[in-house]
């Protein structure tokens, strides 16, 4: 990765424009980085999960002032009118939801350009208000991780008596444990790493399986309300989903590599009568209520801050599931040599 | 295939003994005799399609007697007590559901041997009544074909207002599309044999997809509430996500090849939040309910009646999707030389 200067779009009206402080790495950077979802316009900076202070607004903002804190996640525009937009689900807009980073833009650019950068120009609907409490350096990864775990969390209707299963304990995995802790849930966490064991019950586990560890999948067969699945790589699912009970969700937000299909076997769905889902980040109200609902729940994201310059290797150590547990970009290090 | 003479049971006080006088030909019972879910132990007779008419009650029976019209679908046993059998799931009991064939039992033969045979013993509460009006020879496929997909429509609420898809026009497909019309659906059938085209419109398709025809599939993009799936091979399954509406559910139930995965992009079930789901025959009262129903809607499967000699030729032309639509042995064949 190399330093790239582009020019953000004049603040339009209804724009809102940011000084970026912060900027998470998720693991969709690196999916895009690295072609594993096919090829990208270059030069292209990714980067959505952005957190900053206002530095500048259009005329007909009304929701944010300059010195407000903000943040802003994986959407900059929709159409605002289709069948999906009016009822809230930008994120699935019929005629294309502009992504934070690799989407065709009138701006300069001619593709938005993401958040490890200096400053943003966003369309103020597509602008999170970020809560007193809320550190601004963990306000980043709340815009992406957060609400990708959170809306699934919702939508399948976790609650105090739900006792569910996370899958990975990463960037999302982490903070979604928080999360169903705090809703309620007992929570199951299963990971390939030994050594998050004690990480994960502090999060809020109240039991950990590691490698699917054949005694503790025999234990909770056939026991589990509600799976989230945060692995970002084709594994094996077939187990997963005998841990559910009949009528049951596996639901995977971690997209693999495009051409990774995910497998199950023939008879796996069938057992049980369940049905293994997929959810896409979250809407921008759900982003604001997860924000909210951390700040309400006292509930972090475990920051690991570094400078621009260690980008390379926090994306290496990303994937080598080294990451404890979402590296965010100090942005004054933009201002030193790249 | 070959003859295998056998004992039943002697008639047990909960028994009732049938004449089987007709049995279908499902395509589990290719799938279990060429051995694609696993090896069986053999000599084993398949059939679970049983209809025919009660020729003993054991003294505990209340329901049926003598002369009395019936049929036995997939299962002839199950626990009766555990967490599903008591909720009316016998299918998925907890304890292991006795299937109609190769299942383990206390009967002289050891496993359970199917309705490819000239009587059956079975508990009363397996056995389903056959109304006046439905022919014998059609009773049998509704004990298998229609309930597994029965069931599902059901259970995903497929009613007036509904636009679902029906995959493959084999012996539940067929079925599946004249049980829908009948809920008020407006049905869509895909399949891979032009020549189906206009039975698919008789049975009450109201639009036909041959081979994911890309103008069709452009124009049902994102429009159907469920599609059920039948096809019981791996087949691409990607394309059939893309005309789910958002939140809409796949339900697949046609099993096939243990050792040939289903498999979807990383990305399809995340698009529009779908669901990928299974489901597996159906209940005890579901079959009864589904007979009902074709009773009073006037539905019967299209059968094409053959004597048992030609048992071979048939799997053969199921396996070629050339049945049309269901076979169905003849049980007074049964008495000529095999």
């Amino acid at each position: 990765m190399r330093a790239f200067k582009f020019l953000r779009r004049p603040v339009g009206p209804k724009d809102v424009a940011i000084e970026i402080q912060y900027c998470g790495v998720c693991h969709s950077d690196i999916h895009t980085g690295l072609g594993h979802w096919g090829p990208q316009k270059l030069p292209l900076i990714t980067g959505h999960e952005l957190a900053g202070v206002v530095v500048a607004v259009g005329g007909s903002v009304s929701r944010y002032r300059v010195g407000d804190r903000v943040g802003v996640g994986c959407m900059v525009d929709s159409c605002g009118v289709c069948s999906e937009c009016t009822v809230g689900f930008e994120q699935f807009c019929t005629k294309g939801t502009t992504w934070t980073y690799g989407s065709p833009t009138s701006d300069p650019t001619g593709v938005t350009q993401g958040g490890y950068s200096n400053v943003a120009v966003v369309k103020e609907h597509f602008v999170i208000s970020v809560p007193d409490n809320i550190e601004l350096a963990a306000a980043g990864p709340i815009m992406c991780s957060a609400v990708t775990v959170y809306s699934p969390l919702r939508h399948w209707d976790v609650r105090p008596d739900s006792k569910i299963g996370i899958v990975g304990l990463g960037g999302l995995g982490h903070i979604a444990v928080k999360l169903a802790k705090a809703m309620g849930a007992k929570v199951i966490v299963l990971t390939t790493s030994s050594d998050k064991v004690a990480d994960a019950k502090k999060f809020g586990a109240s039991d950990v399986i590691v490698n699917y560890d054949k005694a503790s999948m025999d234990k909770y067969s056939r026991s589990l309300d509600f799976i989230l699945d945060t692995v970002p790589y084709k594994h094996e699912m077939d187990p997963l989903v005998s841990l559910l009970k009949r009528d049951a969700t596996l639901c995977l937000v971690g997209v693999g590599k495009a051409d990774e299909p995910n497998q199950l076997a023939p008879i796996t769905n069938v057992l049980a009568r369940n049905s293994f889902a997929g959810s896409l980040i979250g809407s921008i109200r759900e982003t604001q209520d997860v924000i909210d609902f951390c700040s309400q729940h006292n509930i972090s994201p475990e920051v690991n801050l570094i400078p621009i310059q260690q980008i390379n290797s926090a994306w290496r150590e990303v994937i080598d599931k080294k990451a404890r547990y979402r590296f965010v970009i100090d942005m004054t290090s933009l201002k030193k040599e790249i």
